[in-house]
């Protein structure tokens, strides 16, 4: 049965999150959605991370088993027509191996975190960043970000609604950048893992705004760390900042690039 | 009378425009409901460039006179407060002379034009860009934005509801410049002037997409211009893409900056 890998971006304001549900509008309902416009059977859409609420993609991926043969660019395009007006888009398409699962197969992820600070409220990128009306310390933000880096347990930055069999992970890398921004700062956090626990980099940067602040100090965060109890993580921070950013398989699917 | 002089970004999505306008919802009125809050009398709040609908800013500039002599840095404040949750706000506030005036008193407006090809539709910057399915030429469109700087009849790329007195401007530059964009490329066009014919932005970027993609040759914006014509102008494009960038005074009025 021909396989399909596809390259997802959405905004997700107005989405329940990426997983199907009962009722409520979901990314992953609404590409099921689309494939069914073209495809027999209703095929499930199974995607490499279930964003929360209000979570965005520039790069989720997903695959899906189909009758057909597709040109991968034709099906990028018809599902992309099918799924007008919704915002979100196939960005790209491959044909992989029947083995090919776009979750279990995954190398790493790295999510994307925008955190603006400045006093006047954001306007043209609501809904895009989350707002923090103080001014943060970056070196201290990437002191406490130096702790996460590596393989802990993770229980102190985990929901409680979290089903991961292990609290245990590898974080390879969580970079703190810092950008120009209209009349106020914007920080980057890339953070990038082989899989993450719920709420993981929310709970991070929640923490590291702390931090900013100088609320905490950078070695408070080794200390939270290392009590593994959600009750030692800082606020976990809104949804809306953050981004699944892309996520890496070997070999990449999307090598030849249908999009263009 | 304390006169204040208010930097301003906002979303033009859901707005008829910058000017206040009989039962639509327009930009200038939202702010002068804002300052109707704080200030005696309901003071007109003057705009430095009037936007059409859809069209954003991240730096229009506007003068009110008020009855109490604020602290620019609380007057902004205030504002904001009262603005929400419209998606305008105030980003710099400054007490200015009593003859500045936004619209007379500015040297010249930047305006910036947005513009991303790539074969499936944008999601994240939806409403914030105008989007081709087309690959566009670079030195092409620059070859024809150097005809359109300079002292010239502007008639060509005028609407026809355009209530200036002359056709006769000065474009200081007309820029244009590439930039990564995921799956695709975004093209951004920087115009400078003085001050802008109605439409006269969207007509030029409308002509230059036209010889980006080889439609049009890049003399061919030269007999356009001087067809002085509207006929001879390309498809004026759409709003979406369009943000008032910034607009000079000499001196600065924001040189002190409460903002921040």
């Amino acid at each position: 049965m021909p396989v399909f890998a596809l390259k997802i971006e959405y905004t997700g304001t107005g989405f329940a999150g990426w997983q199907r549900q009962k009722a409520r509008p979901s990314v992953q309902a609404a590409l099921e959605d689309a494939v069914a416009q073209v495809e027999p059977g209703r095929p499930a859409v199974l995607g490499a991370g279930r964003t929360d609420a209000g979570v965005h993609a520039h790069g989720q991926v997903a695959h899906v088993h189909c009758a057909r043969g597709w040109n991968p660019f034709r099906l990028m395009q018809a599902l992309n027509h099918h799924l007008k007006p919704a915002a979100i888009a196939i960005i790209d398409a491959a044909a992989v191996p029947e083995a090919f699962h776009a979750r279990f197969s995954a190398v790493n992820r790295t999510y994307l975190f925008r955190l603006v600070t400045r006093r006047a409220p954001v306007t043209l990128d609501r809904g895009r960043v989350w707002q923090v009306p103080r001014v943060l310390d970056l070196a201290a933000m990437r002191a406490g970000a130096a702790y996460l880096a590596g393989t802990h347990d993770f229980t102190t930055f985990r929901s409680a609604r979290c089903q991961a069999a292990s609290p245990v992970k590898t974080v390879d890398t969580v970079q703190v950048n810092r950008h120009p921004y209209p009349q106020g700062t914007e920080f980057r956090f890339h953070v990038r893992a082989r899989s993450f626990l719920h709420n993981q980099v929310r709970s991070f940067v929640g923490t590291l705004e702390r931090v900013g602040t100088g609320g905490w100090r950078p070695e408070d965060v080794k200390a939270a760390l290392e009590a593994r109890d959600r009750a030692a993580c800082g606020p976990v921070c809104p949804p809306e900042g953050l981004y699944l950013h892309s996520v890496h398989y070997n070999p990449d699917p999307f090598g030849q690039g249908v999009a263009g």
